[in-house]
């Protein structure tokens, strides 16, 4: 089933079922009032809603006309966001760009940080920048939601609290990150708030494109109109999203509605090297620092600039026969 | 004021009113179902609440007996926990126990990590400890809650956002940190979920204690039933609640319910060294860590061991009539 959460003027939104075209909608208020209210007590909401969303489909209820630009990101706050770091190929490029070697660690340990989720854009809002040199960059990503997941669970019981699945600009200020890592604690003013696709999906939405707890599908990137990446979610991924689950409970139960992200997807190029762009026949990027790490290999330093006033990027993902899964995330970057 | 959350067997607990001796309650519920409901719409409910406090103090509502053993953490879960390091004391010892110098922009700039918000101890709880190598911790600290903070607050008006102060167990997983650190990505296994005191107040509670946003009484710390931490909040402080809250929101706004820790609450000793502990007339430390550190310096090695299971810690602050202000977090290590 699609889900999505409607801005109502209120913090938390309005629950709604989406139809499968996302066209139309109806409201989901008699089975909860909220997508984390309906997470809050997945086992009895999730029967509910599907059976709505049945009918939606059959349009067997009224329904009303589905405007992208009127959703909230599904959760407009969250209780936990943790973002991994599944595309090793994206670390590889930031160590091959300054010479230095990735741990072997990496490969069976995954990188996740600790996410702000008080407050996310929704996936038509502007995205606010107080100072051009922070350095502003979009990643595109995939994010899962949970239900209550016990600590220390295992992977193959952690693709099993896998409830909900939605795209993810996972907005970076790449200016502050170098003096954040240095600090030590991570990051935390380079990582203002995200904004996630206007529709999330239950897994079995993707069909055979859902295999071991990752999506086979490209991820569109569309930077200033033009495709910038069209990396595929299904491949070089070193963790899957279950593996993320489980890292992050390794120490402690996760809370219903938590939110655990892919990190940037990233292909490595059809030799094993850096990928090429799109416009070279290549699946690009998911993110700007990835082309000026390629810059930098190629040429000793970067050429194309981080995100200004006016910028913008489009975050989407089709099925094999060219519909839109999520809706589209599509935001301008503004000054303030 | 003085507010709680009640354990109804809800996620979120039920709003109480608190008497200033901690003794008796009044539910709120006719004003706000829980706390973060009443910091969603805080300005129209915090006089409501204010009155219905000077209700409680003069006996003109009835009220139930208060027993902390029943409080959830006054926010059980919230949108944003984020930890600062406003005692340096803390680092300068962990960098002179390793022959390190402290970077001279951390008393200007100060180190803050995002925590897990999503799924706090209860203040009586017991802390579950997967594996007794991870080198269980506890860390004693203020924290406060805020409202609605806009990006870019000055650190001024950042004082006039806290709304509501509490104490904070910051439970830490010390053999994890150097492993999480090295990787660069911040604390993430290493901070599993943390406990918070039965009560929290409006700064005004504190009277004169509560100067520039630091709060002016000293922390009880006590390990095994014996006092280990007298550490005075007040002193020492590098950056006040205020500072720590304006950094928070450098680059994003902060929701409503926003959780921001002082980090470990850590005195100098009288000569400006290394502090005493309390058996010796010192104000002691307010996690076990630091001992070791100072083990370290004075001998080459730690001797005291980490918490293991049926250790237990408990934090209170009286005051300056010895009375509990927030009553007492009480925990014990338990394997799981």
């Amino acid at each position: 089933m699609k889900l999505a959460t409607l801005n109502d003027g209120t913090r938390d939104g309005k629950l709604v079922v989406v139809s499968k075209d996302i066209t139309r909608y109806c409201a989901a208020d008699n089975i909860a009032p909220t997508l984390q209210a309906a997470l809050d007590d997945w086992e009895h909401c999730a029967p509910k809603l599907e059976a709505l969303y049945r009918d939606v489909e059959h349009q067997a209820v009224p329904c009303e006309r589905f405007h992208e630009r009127e959703a909230h990101s599904p959760l407009p706050r969250a209780y936990q966001w943790a973002d991994g770091s599944a595309y090793i190929n994206h670390v590889e490029l930031v160590r091959k760009a300054r010479d230095a070697e990735v741990p072997e660690s990496f490969y069976h340990d995954p990188l996740m940080y600790q996410g702000g989720s008080d407050n996310f854009l929704p996936p038509r809002a502007d995205i606010p920048l107080g100072n051009p040199e922070w350095g502003c960059d979009m990643e595109g990503e995939v994010a899962c939601i949970t239900d209550d997941v016990p600590m220390g669970v295992s992977v193959a019981d952690a693709a099993d609290h896998i409830k909900l699945l939605m795209l993810v600009n996972d907005v970076s200020l790449r200016g502050l990150i170098p003096g954040e890592l240095a600090k030590g604690f991570g990051f935390f003013q380079a990582k203002p708030s995200s904004a996630f696709s206007p529709v999330c999906v239950t897994p079995d939405e993707l069909g055979d494109a859902w295999k071991d707890s990752v999506i086979h599908l490209p991820l569109n990137v569309d930077y200033n109109g033009e495709p910038f990446g069209r990396a595929d979610v299904g491949q070089d991924a070193t963790f899957s999203l279950a593996d993320l689950v489980a890292h992050a409970a390794k120490t402690r139960p996760l809370g219903a509605g938590t939110i655990i992200g892919s990190g940037t997807i990233s292909n490595k190029g059809e030799d094993g090297g850096p990928g090429k762009p799109v416009s070279q026949g290549g699946a690009g990027y998911s993110c700007i620092a990835e082309i000026r790490m390629i810059e930098t290999i190629a040429n000793g330093s970067p050429s194309t600039p981080f995100m200004s006033a006016g910028d913008t990027v489009a975050i989407s993902m089709n099925d094999k026969d060219g519909h839109s899964i999520f809706g589209t995330i599509e935001q301008k970057v503004v000054s303030v």
